[in-house]
């Protein structure tokens, strides 16, 4: 009793002060090893305690409130949007796994080592290669994890751009919603705590300096900062930060990239701030790689957001069809290089005042067969229907006969099985022989932070200064960084959710459990 | 006297934390908005108090001290090595300048608006535009600043990599010492207090939250973390990190780059630590680019650090030469191209075991005539000297019939006024004809690093949060990130340091004044 009017006081005033960092205020509040003051640590008191408190609920959040549920944790899970899965339910819901049984099956030949040195090549060589081998290595595992707990897997393997294998397995419903909706229904069922409109506004920790529970935002409608109302929640075990990227936070991203302007459409849901991210940054998270930002290259400027034509490009026209160059109907890079290579050949496109001048990519009805998004996006007009190449010219105004010719190079280098203009794998490659085509302008959008806090292989968060782990702090999935260095290969983002996700819960929930007191 | 003994205890416990965080225990140290404790501040009494406090004396820092005694400030200039200057002495002294006397004399046609145009170009547009604007802006008038504070020009303006025009001031000396030692002189002509072997180990804010001084380690022995004995500085006005880079700093720098190993030299003074930016980050500060980290493509494997061949290059053999692969004894990249893309294109050249083959740079007698290195590092060997072509491929093992006839290219380019080859600007070129000739080897080395602390146009360290100014911090020079992007241009350092520096230490003085109280 007698110290409880003390507590209530700075209670209080670390809610006020968080509200404040919230507010934008935060300079008051950020002490470092600075502030001119005494201070005396009081006995932190929570609204709710748990052993693993989980922010955020895309793949690695829902992978780690699942696996720590199972291993007998008790688990809360906060999101401070209205619905739960943040970009996780938006996406592909492809994923990257070195020897699938679908892989043995078809009879590609694939490696945990083969898969590393795809995205170290795409990674410029700036990956954390543990990491990286970290979240390959469990690829295949956790491809079966996902299906034993309700992910039906589409019957056949895919080749994304960068992989020198088809490795890519995809949800029956092409959308990270066939991954994320059967994980909540097993963390229900396993007595999981989840809360939505629930955002984190700062760290609680004890007097030994570790992170014993969060300071949040409840009943809270984003993005109104002064909505709800605050909560403390204790986590016994640990705080797993699988919060994801900024791709949507147009100041932050622009702190880095300029260029990425509000002009810039992102396929991002809106929450995707960098707010977890300073919190972190704030406790002396140490922060990797925040200036490489991917620009998604099968987007069309015809749409907002992901929309129809990015599942359409990946599953069509870049495994199964040619991209060309409006101006010339020729072809200007490899359709199967990595996204950053794609991208940034697509951004070359331009006219004389720097203008876009977008591409077009196209295949045929085959090509098309396993398009779930095509009918959506010729509905929308976003995809654009033609019978003969002259027509698919005639609509997008290139000269047809350069158009024909570059289709016959194509099929000559299928049948030679050599691309001698762009020296693209042609494992899955077939000729594009009689229509209907199908075709969808392109510029590329916002899509992946490689950037993000640095991690041990316990997926603990280091420190800046000492680079030790702070203490009870865990992150996953995107909201880390340097797994992926300068460029992300396709289908590698639910990869790397769902095993470091899942490896957070379990080094969580096996470090030493603190004992918290309920206010 | 009564409030004394409760001021001492926190501030021996405060230096006590400051020793901590330098002995790597910071996360104790680290609350940030979620410390679960109660604090009343205190008002700090310092040693010493000033009105402004630079930390580091190289370009950026002796310039802000000179700036600031001049308009009549009480400073005090801290560096935590033996001696004053860090890398500013021991690099080429050679800074950009947009309208010059020079240029006008040698009628050279050159803008603000064309040197920011290179600087974005060499920046991959990743550049702050009004800082870069603000640097640019400021560099003919700091010039003369220098020229009036005793630094001597060289009598001609030189062509440096990435410029589009000859814009470049050097030193007398060919070296930044030509800058330091005068600021140095009139420094203490105007009374500012300057301590070497003095290390920051933390700030101190008042009750507002503004930083109003420094805690360091004084008769501090680089890098012995417990030399020295603590004491507390107070800044009325404002303290301006001018702290440099990190380009020798191994861990760190590998955490963003993983390929710069302990393998590959540096042209850094082994004090070019992140120790001040990782303080400045546990403030809030907001880092941009720091996986933006150059390498200098001018340097030698056959030496350590900058060197001798670092000057020659830079004014032999890059402006009045060629670069070869020994191999094949032709060239491979335009010599005037960039740091980055010079850089990039030189690490290229590998064996199948991806060893470096050494790339070759020479030029002849008129080529080295400005070279003041040559006899230095004919001395050490670093450079060969030859009486023929035929000698040179020799020396290093290279086909002469294709060296001869590279050069024959060359001085036909020049002839025709065309490198139809890689396009390299020809203003000041040459036809090279006679020996002596005299050849390097070369091999980039960690040379800066574009990132740091993001800054405002009154050189106002900005919060990662609020996006406002950290209140009485400023940081100029090499120690903020933005203004060069993805890669600086040569001689753009000088620049920077010395326009943002005197940036820095004007605004600092015209914000108000904090009283302050002597222990």
């Amino acid at each position: 009793m007698s110290n409880d009017k003390p507590m209530l006081a700075s209670r209080r005033a670390m809610l006020k002060k968080t509200a404040a960092l919230a507010a934008g205020g935060a300079t008051l509040m950020v002490a470092g090893p600075s502030r001119a003051s005494e201070c005396k640590p009081v006995t932190p008191k929570f609204d709710e305690i748990y052993d693993i408190i989980v922010v955020g609920s895309g793949f690695a959040g829902m992978a780690a409130a699942v696996q720590a549920a199972e291993d007998g944790a008790k688990v809360l899970v906060i999101d401070k949007m209205p619905v739960f899965g943040g970009n996780s339910t938006i996406n592909g819901g492809a994923m990257a796994v070195a020897g699938s049984h679908l892989q043995e099956k078809e009879g590609v030949k694939d490696s945990v080592a083969l898969m590393v040195e795809d995205m170290l090549a795409a990674g410029r060589g700036m990956n954390d290669k543990k990491m990286l081998e970290l979240v390959c290595d469990g690829t295949a595992e956790s491809a079966k994890w996902l299906e034993e707990r309700g992910t039906v897997w589409k019957p056949f393997v895919q080749h994304f751009g960068g992989h020198s294998v088809p490795r890519i397995l995809q949800t029956r419903e092409s959308s990270g919603a066939g991954i994320i909706r059967p994980l909540i229904k097993v963390a229900n069922k396993k007595g999981v705590t989840m809360y939505t409109q629930t955002e984190l506004r700062g760290f609680v920790k004890n007097e030994d300096g570790r992170i014993v529970g969060v300071q949040v935002q409840s009943d809270y409608f984003w993005p109104k900062k002064r909505s709800g109302s605050p909560k403390m929640y204790g986590a016994r075990k640990g705080v797993i930060m699988a919060t994801g990227g900024f791709g949507r936070d147009i100041d932050f991203r622009q702190i880095q990239q300029p260029s990425l302007t509000d002009e810039l459409d992102s396929t991002n849901h809106a929450g995707a701030t960098a707010d977890a991210l300073k919190l972190m940054m704030l406790e002396g998270a140490n922060p990797v790689h925040l200036d490489q930002i991917q620009l998604g290259p099968w987007s069309s400027p015809d749409e907002k957001g992901f929309g129809t034509a990015s599942q359409f490009n990946t599953i069509a026209t870049y495994q199964n069809g040619l991209v060309v160059d409006v101006r010339t109907g020729e072809r200007f890079f490899n359709e199967l290089a990595d996204r950053k290579a794609r991208a940034d050949a697509i951004m070359t496109r331009r006219d004389d005042e720097g203008k876009p001048v977008y591409p077009v990519g196209f295949t045929n009805a085959k090509g098309a067969a396993q398009a779930q998004t095509l009918a959506w996006g010729l509905k929308y007009d976003v995809i654009k229907k033609a019978d003969t190449l002259e027509e698919l010219a005639e609509i997008y105004g290139m000269p047809a006969d350069k158009l024909v010719a570059q289709v016959e190079r194509w099929n000559e280098a299928v049948r030679t099985g050599e691309d001698k203009e762009f020296g693209r794998p042609l494992m899955q490659a077939f000729e594009l022989k009689e229509g209907p085509w199908y075709g969808v302008r392109m510029w590329p959008k916002v899509h992946y932070c490689m950037g993000g806090v640095r991690v041990n292989t316990h997926s603990e968060v280091l420190h800046l200064v000492t680079n030790k782990p702070i203490t009870g702090l865990y992150a996953a999935g995107e909201a880390t960084g340097g797994i992926h260095g300068a460029s992300r290969l396709g289908a590698c983002a639910v990869a790397e959710g769902v095993v470091t996700g899942r490896n957070a819960a379990k080094h969580a929930f096996a470090s030493n459990t603190v004992e918290l007191q309920l206010a």
